[in-house]
C-alpha cells in the first residue's frame, strides 16, 4: 500500500440544504473549509456552479497542491458505476453526470470519488468514530430521512453503484403504510423524525406553547414520561430494531451506529431499540450485535468522503478492522 | 493465486437426513461418493461415527492421494470462527468441534473449511450455475426451510461464522406471527414449504384423493386454478419479494437464484415473485434485480462445500464475477 502522508483530499458534502467542502488529511483532520447554500430548487447548471464555488475557493489555498483526490459523498440515489447523481431534493439533478464535471474543474487531473451520504457516513465512524475497530458494522443516519452504509470484511462496502447499505428503504412491514419510495412499510416510514412526530400528532399528541411539532418535541414530551409520545418512539425503535436484525442476519454485523437527529433523543430511542432487538435478532450469530451513538458530528460527511476517496486509492492506510 | 489442476476436495454436505461426502475435482466433478443417512436423534459421537464412515469410504479411494483440503457444508447455525455446529435437527450436536473432529479423522494435517449449508449451495450456484458470472448474487433454498448465502464482489461473502445471508430469518412483517427462531415474521415464516401448505389448509383448501398435504400439492392445486392455493403461494411470494427486495437495497445485488423443493413449482411461485419484487425493489439501484431458478440439484451442497475451501484456498482459479 502507497501511504502518503502529506498528501490531502478535497472532500464535498453534498446534501439538499447546503454544499460542504474541506481539505482533509490523512488523521481526518479539516485544514480549510468553504460552504454554500445549495440551490436545490435552481437548474442543474446553478447548482454545479454552487460546487465550484466551494471547489474555488479550497483551490485558493495554499495547500491546494497537496491535494491528491476528490471525495464526494452527495444525497442519494448517485450512481458511482456511471459518476451520476438523483438527489431526491435536487430536482435539477437527474443522473447528472458530477463526477465528470467535478474532474474538469479541479484540472482534468485528480482521481474522483463517489459515494452515498450514508456510505460517507459509515467511512467516517469506521476510520474515526463508533465502528472503529470494527470489521463489519452498519452505520446509520436517522434524521429527515434514514440512510445508511456498511462495512464488511474491515473494508467500506459501497457496492457497485455506491448506494449499499440503504437500510431506510428495506420493507419490515410488508403490508404497512405506503412509502414515498413506492414500497410499503419501511424502515424510513416508521422511524424517521417525521414519521414519529406524525404518529404522535396522530395519536393524540399535542405540541407545547412554542408549538414545536418535531421529533425532538417529541422526545422532549416522551423523556418528560409523554405515554404517547414514548410510544410513538418505541414504534420507530421496533422498527429499527427489525431492521438491524435483518442486516445482522444477512451479512454479521458486530454494531450498529446510530446518528442523526432523531439518535439525539438518546435512551427514549436506544432504551426500546436494545430491548425490541433481542425480540429480532435471533440466530446465534445474529444475537449479539450491539447498538451504538455514532460519534462523529456535522462533519462526518466530509471526513467520510474523503476516506472513502482514500480508501479507493490506498492513499492513506485507513486503519482496517481487527 | 496457487492453480493445483490435480488437487481434490474432499467435501461433505451435513443435512438432517443424510450425510453426503464426495472427492471434487477443479472442473466440479464428483469423482467418488459415499453416503450414510444421518442419525439425527442418537449422541454427538454416533452422528459423528456416521460422519466418519463417509470419510473412510472415500479415503479407500485411489484418488484420495490428491485430495487438498476438506470442506463442510453443514446445516445451521455453524460458527465457522470456532469450527462448530449446532444444527437445529442434530440436537445432539451442540456447539459441537466439527471442524477438529473432521481433520483428526483425516490425518491432522489437510486444512478444514467450514460454511453453513446455504453458503454451500451459493458457492456453488456461483462457481457453475446461474449465479456465475454475477459478482453480486443472493442464492436461496426454499425447502421445509429458508436459507441462502451471498456473492459480494465476486466472492463469497460467509461472514466470520459462515452464516452470512440467512435470509430466512430476516422479519418481513414485524407484527406478524411468531417464528420458532423467537422472531415474528421471518420469511421462512411465511414462504416455507410447511407455511405454504398450512396457509392453504387453514383458508379452505383441502388435499386430493391421495391425502397428500405438502406445499408440492398445492402447486398442482394452484397450476390447476384453485384460487386458495395459487393465494398462498402468492403470500409466500411477497415474503419473499420483500426479502429479496431488502437485500438488494442493503447489499446490491444482480440477481436472487432460487433453488429448492419449492421453487419446484415454478410459475406458481416465480410469477408472483417477479410481480411484487417491482413493489419492493423501487430505488434505482436495486429495481434491475432478476430472479433466476438455480441450475444444480442435490448435488449443490457437495460442489459448494468444494468451491467454498477452494476459495477459501486459493487451491483452484473458482472464477470471479464480471
Amino acid at each position: 500500500m502507497h501511504t502518503d502522508h502529506t498528501g490531502l483530499v478535497a472532500a464535498l458534502d453534498i446534501g439538499g440544504t447546503k454544499i460542504a467542502g474541506a481539505l482533509v488529511d490523512g488523521g481526518g483532520r479539516l485544514l480549510v473549509r468553504a460552504q454554500r447554500p445549495t440551490p436545490a430548487r435552481e437548474a442543474a447548471g446553478t447548482v454545479m456552479a454552487a460546487v465550484g464555488e466551494v471547489l474555488d475557493e479550497l483551490a485558493r489555498s495554499a495547500a491546494w497542491r497537496r491535494v491528491r483526490a476528490v471525495g464526494i459523498g452527495s444525497a442519494g440515489p448517485v450512481d458511482a458505476s456511471r459518476g451520476t447523481v438523483s438527489p431526491v431534493n435536487v430536482p435539477g439533478w437527474r443522473a447528472f453526470p458530477l463526477v465528470d464535471e467535478v474532474r474538469e474543474r479541479v484540472g482534468g487531473l485528480l482521481p474522483v470519488t463517489l459515494v452515498g451520504d450514508g456510505v460517507a457516513m459509515t467511512a467516517a465512524e469506521h476510520w474515526q468514530g463508533a465502528a472503529r475497530g470494527h470489521a463489519n458494522a452498519l452505520c446509520m443516519v436517522v434524521s429527515t430521512g434514514v440512510g445508511g452504509g456498511l462495512v464488511l470484511d474491515g473494508r467500506l462496502h459501497p457496492g457497485p453503484t455506491g448506494n449499499a447499505g440503504h437500510i431506510g428503504h428495506i420493507s419490515v412491514d410488508l403490508d404497512g403504510d405506503a412509502c414515498p419510495c413506492g414500497a410499503r412499510g419501511c424502515v424510513e416510514r416508521i422511524a424517521s423524525g417525521p414519521n414519529i412526530a406524525r404518529r404522535a400528532l396522530d395519536s393524540g399528541w399535542r405540541p407545547g406553547p412554542g408549538g414545536d411539532r418535531s421529533a425532538a418535541a417529541v422526545a422532549a414530551a416522551a423523556r418528560a414520561g409523554d405515554a404517547v409520545a414514548r410510544a410513538s418512539f418505541a414504534r420507530a425503535a421496533q422498527a429499527l430494531a427489525a431492521g438491524i436484525a435483518a442486516t445482522a442476519t444477512l451479512v454479521e454485523i458486530e454494531v450498529a451506529v446510530i446518528g442523526g437527529g432523531v439518535a439525539g433523543a438518546g435512551d427514549v430511542l436506544f432504551a426500546p431499540l436494545r430491548e425490541r432487538l433481542r425480540d429480532y435478532a435471533t440466530l446465534s450469530f445474529a444475537s449479539g450485535v450491539r447498538v451504538l451513538p455514532a460519534r462523529l458530528g456535522s462533519d462526518a460527511g466530509l471526513v467520510g468522503a474523503a476516506a472513502a476517496a482514500a480508501q479507493e486509492l490506498q492513499l492513506w492506510a485507513v486503519p482496517a478492522g481487527r
